[in-house]
């Protein structure tokens, strides 16, 4: 089948409107937010908007021989989601109801193109929450969100996407729909194929529906700040705090060049002093004398680590309010460039080397580097600042972000622990897989889609 | 290769003594605790005590064409751990070690032979908490509970053995290892490969080692006893729980058939009256004040939904001979004749059902169907007592345990929620995932184990 032929059969049975072949929309549908990932050009974007309409993309496709790349907002931060030379871009978007919200059961059956903040907000007025809160929730969708296994700021507490799913509706390389999973808490009937299909980044098959478990709606939280004078010291509470068995339901950390991005910006010092190294912010949602008692917990491994301020509030408002600093960090670092920011995951007594080796790196290269991450989770993201249009700056930008990732890899650690592997880490993820686990993942790509149809050369290569 | 020489081979490799032939000791281990379940006989019992012997053990077989069958203690429930004939019943309870507690991390790594008491124990000694409670927790091991995904009776709050999984190492069907997973919290480099092998029943791959997170330890207990006229009642008060957003850390429900047998085992009543038809039992570890704030709002509903006793008490031994009632059902039931335990889940709205669905064929089949269970996951155990002697009674039981299953296909539920597909209930997981389900779980098995190595005829069969 030619593309000419493809595109008329997709018309045909998707509708014109669902399928776009002008070259400045192919344009902005070909990339994610990655600045790293190279992209190529699609013969055309399919927006289906039901699993009929997907079912016969994929059959289309395959016929005619021409990958799919799925996507959904495009908030990805891997280059998982961009184009390959000519592919069929499908995006998800247009399947965007909530389907179902079942409070008696405490679960919600969502398709792939709704909003994660407006999926949080429909399940909310049943009483319910959707933990995952990647930090793009007002724009990037739940399937995105399922196929990177997203996480966010609250997964020190409450797990990341994988966390919730109880179920999934998925089109297969044939064109077929796997509905696989369940509607019960408990359930072993068969291999766990829903957390098969969960972070693989749209190589294995097209994500169509979710039935996603819900947790009760959270108190309001309380939060506390801490300001240290050496980056050790705060770590050293973040481990202490693992140790202690507290589990705080936010725990980010922000790193020296992280907070003075954040005075720049909101034009105010943070309180913590000009020899603030290192700031932590918590939050514990446990309500009333339970979160006022964690707090205090923290509050006194803060002060016995040596901490300069420390200061604690069950006010939501100023709780929000203290949150902004590490909400701004990265419109902070605008202001001096374009930012690059990594993602990636270390043992969380080892979240002092991880800041440390970036300080180094950051010497080494001659580029801003800030660290803020969820230091709950050890989950950093070092985000390097260099200027876009300066050829050497980017290439020493690119030479950071692998530093890094060498770091994270001595300390035990992984190469991503929310964004992916996308087509940036390809590399990376064999050097953390080795040759049997490279071995396995091309098993089941090539069990589940022979002719590889989906997301062609995003997390690997086939050969 | 000859049997001879197989036997031979495995003897040189990995020590006399590591090699069994002799057929008492055969048959000792040719089968689980499922009397449903045929048994074969094996050519030998092979007991490594190191990866390098289970590798050894694999590479062998793999050249002879003999199949193997991987086991723990035998705990299990759903035949998945018996002998085929002519295979090597490949024996893990040698791995024995418990290899590393990383307080720091709150995880451990833990080899497949330690008994889930054992290890329980070993990391309660560091302040920390390794949920997956399987009642037979004090003779299973870590690796039945991989092989299993296996749960338990805290799992309505902290989740079921793969919720507890970070990282594998896996012998697979050539010999080689594969090392999956990782050391932290988060981590999404590459597909989510421990999560498809917890659960695979040893139909993929031997575990040999496996990375866990572990929780702070909880606080200690209090209890609450609630007993009702109606199986409905009860169980509305289960979706009341649920929709209200209490999580205890335990809720279980017995039926009018476990308490009566529960009453006659003890020789004392259960306090809940003569008309008493169902009893929940819940506990909540939150600690003083939580704790008794969680209860009393369960003790509410319980009120509100017309219960003729509750009683709460934070009192730990107190709680701990409430709980006695639940424990001893299966032994209680040992009275009447052999029990034959199902396993399922529905979901939480629809337990009643299912309870009052059990007492219509208890009455069909003429046999005695006690149903406890794990109210706050659905997660439900009919019992069928019968007289083994009998071959009709094992009949009508066998048709009880097929009745069940299709009523909880009815209510949308699972055929296992805990136990297992095994070797008894493949149509029944077939029925369940459907033909495109079939397929996919018969693509991986075929490109992990293309000759059909591990486990040949557990969960589904090959055509």
């Amino acid at each position: 089948m030619s593309n000419d032929a493809l595109i008329a059969r997709l018309q045909e049975q998707i509708g014109k409107d669902a399928v776009l072949t002008d070259a400045d929309v192919l344009a902005t549908y070909s990339r994610d937010m990655m600045p790293l990932a190279s992209a190529g050009k699609p013969v055309a974007v399919v927006l289906p908007s039901d699993t009929e309409g997907v079912q016969a993309t994929v059959r289309a496709c395959a016929e005619a021989g021409v990958p799919i790349v799925p996507r959904g907002a495009g908030s990805g931060l891997s280059g998982a989601a961009n184009a390959v030379d000519g592919c069929v871009v499908l995006v998800l978007t247009k399947l965007d109801k909530v389907v179902e919200i079942d409070a008696g059961n405490r679960l919600a059956v969502v398709q792939p193109g709704v909003v994660n903040l407006d999926f949080r907000s429909a399940v909310e007025k049943h009483g319910l929450f959707y933990p995952p809160d990647p930090s793009s929730y007002d724009w990037c969708t739940i399937g995105g969100n399922l196929a990177t296994n997203a996480g966010g700021l609250c997964c020190v507490k409450y797990g990341v996407t994988t966390d919730s799913v109880l179920g999934l509706e998925v089109v297969l390389a044939d064109g077929s729909l796997l509905k696989t999973g369940r509607r019960t808490v408990k359930g072993v009937a068969g291999y766990d194929l829903a957390r098969l299909f969960v972070g693989s980044e749209g190589t294995l098959g097209v994500i169509t529906q979710a039935t996603v478990a819900l947790k009760p709606l959270p108190q309001a939280p309380a939060t506390l700040v801490a300001g240290f004078s050496t980056t050790e010291a705060a770590c050293e509470v973040v481990a202490r705090a693992v140790r202690e068995g507290l589990v705080p339901s936010l725990l980010e950390i922000m790193d020296a060049s992280s907070i003075k991005a954040a005075e720049a910006y909101l034009k105010t010092d943070l309180g913590a002093g000009s020899d603030c190294r290192a700031l932590l912010l918590a939050q514990s949602d446990s309500g009333g004398e339970a979160a006022r008692r964690e707090l205090a917990v923290l509050e006194q491994i803060c002060t016995d680590c040596g901490a300069d301020l420390v200061y604690a509030t069950d006010d939501l408002e100023e709780g929000k309010m203290l949150l902004q600093a590490r909400r701004v960090v990265l419109t902070a670092l605008e202001m001096y460039g374009v930012w690059l920011t990594d993602d990636l995951c270390v043992p969380r007594t080892r979240i002092a080397e991880l800041i440390l080796g970036c300080e180094r790196i950051s010497e080494e290269v001659g580029l801003r580097i800030a660290v803020v991450g969820h230091a709950g989770d050890g989950n950093m993201h070092p985000t390097i600042v260099y200027q876009p249009d300066d050829p050497d700056e980017f290439a020493r930008a690119r030479k950071a972000f692998d530093a890094i990732l060498e770091v994270v890899l001595s300390l035990g650690g992984t190469v991503t622990g929310e964004h992916g592997v996308g087509k940036i880490k390809r590399e990376w993820l064999e050097r953390e897989i080795g040759p049997v686990g490279l071995r396995v993942h091309r098993q089941i790509k090539q069990a589940l889609d022979p002719d590889n149809l989906f997301n062609p050369g995003s997390m690997f290569s086939l050969t």
